[in-house]
């Protein structure tokens, strides 16, 4: 019964706080949950109708290996379908790879304040973690690169970063994969690059042919809408693949998430409005943060990180009890909060929140 | 990019044949699967309309503690919550309790003709599997606790046991537990459990309070007939449900599973009429057998396992071409095959065609 030595006291995992927790603890009607980076439009309607259609087949196991939506996939993305590995969400594709790739002792290099899923799951594995520090919210990659030697078996690169949204451009990762060595794997996670509109933003894909040491992470929980089905998936080297699936568990994803994926993917015309929607919603935001004199890293996911000033965690509670839930608990940004792009009634709510909460704070202070 | 050193060649799980290859692959119109042990009646209709009502959540992160499903199904078993954990089936319990558990080099004791995965998930974290011959297709209890030494870290039960159907009783689990070392953790896998009918058999949720080295695994796979949604639980002393919390991935378990799997939980009067149609399918399935002359393990779960006295690999392929599809390649009983309960008029098609291909073999031998 004695479990792995790591394994015992790791941190949990603090998800965005429910809203019907909130509601009920609250005791609020209306609650904005600005707080996990979901998309406030919601999914296709026809990936809603490839779900009911589905339901036909509830008793029965999914197909383990996705056949059908991997080859609109890869078609889709131009890759073969061996190149392709899916998961329950990407946060799966994470773990595979720590349990497929990490032997405790191995050294694994990420930035220090980015997606918590590469840190918990090295720590299982017993690998240790190297936090590089970001630079204005940016991975700094010369000093990742600094930091690999013999030990070193993965580098974890967010592009956009989450939380701080910042990006890293084609330039600058192209350099910095020339310099990693064929032995260090690279996983450019890129759960939110559907959102980017900046035209300097690589496509992670792109770089599989000539660096087989590369693994992008996609996800249908973002900018598709369907997080509640947990649908990610993985693009690599066939053979890094073939690696990763060892350790999959024969039926990892659902049959509605499989049907709901092949339609919402089909549906590029809604992901072009909900990209435009989001851009205009960055803006507006953007433009009551000028007014509010509040500075916030450049936001190229569909969530931006705004330095409120004041005590993140003090923040994060006022506004919940004005029914908006954000994020807060950044341990390298105690001033900052990252609030999720809503619909902009519900950044209108937002803004219309803080600035209250702001201004008791400052009538406090006086 | 050296991956473990074990996984570079594990053997890939062989799932049942689904039903669109075998139309496609053999151009057949109608096809039958028996071979995943479904349940053939599909879930409670609750089910379904509890899954389009959670729509409306879609883009919305599913709750990952499944606090209200947690709460329902404790009350429903007479535990406390924290004595449960989900997941994405009882498959991802499994693996899940491995990477927590295991080191490489422990030793893990399991039937040598038994549910897969067990093996699968010892041999990804390099744990050595003892694997102990089933005497009459059932588990040799005091054959594995003959094994057990100071390495012993896990011993995997499946009552009854995947793929031969057969049942455990209360006095013989009884025995075994008291005689199993404080230290070795004892999973007791009753995904079946709710189609059996004897009388002798043990609800394992009963031990936990003795024996807080047990861990009870189920699922609506099976009897509630959500397979397609993939959840499952495990149930054991809520610290050993901490540990292996944390390996769980945030959130591991849909929206629509948790909300299909509340429905089904509480449409127990379904579930009541699913167990007598199944024992009656064993009945007919059993009458069948004895009148073709063919031998077969006694069936406690919704499938039965069959001497064919053929080699199965033929029947299987013979069957298939007949437009059903069971399940072969036990490579303990090379001339059995699996074969799942299903409407009476399914095992009367299953019946028809395996007489076929039996005398055609017959015939081929004259």
């Amino acid at each position: 019964m004695r479990p792995k030595s790591q394994i015992g006291n790791l941190p949990v995992y603090q998800p965005g706080k429910p809203i019907e927790d909130v509601k009920r603890e609250l005791g609020l009607d209306e609650v904005i949950k600005l707080a996990s980076n979901e998309n406030p439009y919601g999914s296709s309607p026809k990936a809603k109708e490839a779900i009911v259609a589905e339901l036909e087949h509830i008793s029965l196991y999914p197909d383990g290996g996705a056949v059908e939506l991997t080859s609109n996939l890869a078609e889709f993305l131009g890759v073969n379908p061996g190149q392709i590995i899916f998961g329950c969400g990407s946060d799966e594709i994470i773990a595979l790879i720590a349990r497929a790739f990490f032997v405790p002792g191995d050294e694994t290099i990420m930035a220090d304040q980015t997606f918590s899923v590469y840190k918990s799951n090295a720590d299982i594995e017993g690998a240790v973690c190297i936090e590089v520090p970001l630079v204005n919210g940016k991975h700094d990659l010369d000093a990742m690169l600094a930091k690999v030697n013999e030990r070193t078996k993965i580098i974890w690169v967010c592009n956009p970063n989450n939380p701080t949204g910042t990006l890293l451009s084609e330039q600058e990762v192209t350099a910095f994969l020339n310099k990693v060595p064929a032995h260090v794997m690279v996983v450019l996670d890129e759960a939110y690059s559907e959102y980017v509109t900046d035209p300097s933003y690589p496509n992670g894909i792109r770089y599989i042919d000539k660096h087989p040491n590369v693994v992008v992470l996609r996800t249908f929980s973002k900018i598709y809408g369907l997080a509640s089905l947990r649908i990610g998936y993985g693009i690599a080297n066939s053979e890094v693949i073939r690696l990763i699936n060892q350790v999959r568990e024969p039926f990892n994803t659902t049959r509605v998430a499989q049907a709901a994926a092949k339609a919402a993917l089909k549906d590029q015309e809604y992901i072009a409005k909900c990209r435009e929607a989001n851009r205009a919603g960055i803006e507006q935001l953007q433009a009551e943060f000028d007014r509010l004199g509040l500075e916030y890293f450049p936001a190229h996911g569909n969530f931006i990180m705004v330095d409120v000033r004041k005590p993140a965690g003090e923040i994060f509670e006022a506004l919940l009890r004005k029914g908006v839930i954000i994020r807060a608990g950044h341990s390298k940004y105690p001033t900052h909060i990252r609030v999720s792009v809503g619909t902009p009634d519900q950044n209108k709510a937002f803004i219309h929140a803080l600035e209250q909460v702001l201004n008791v704070e400052k009538a406090h202070v006086q």
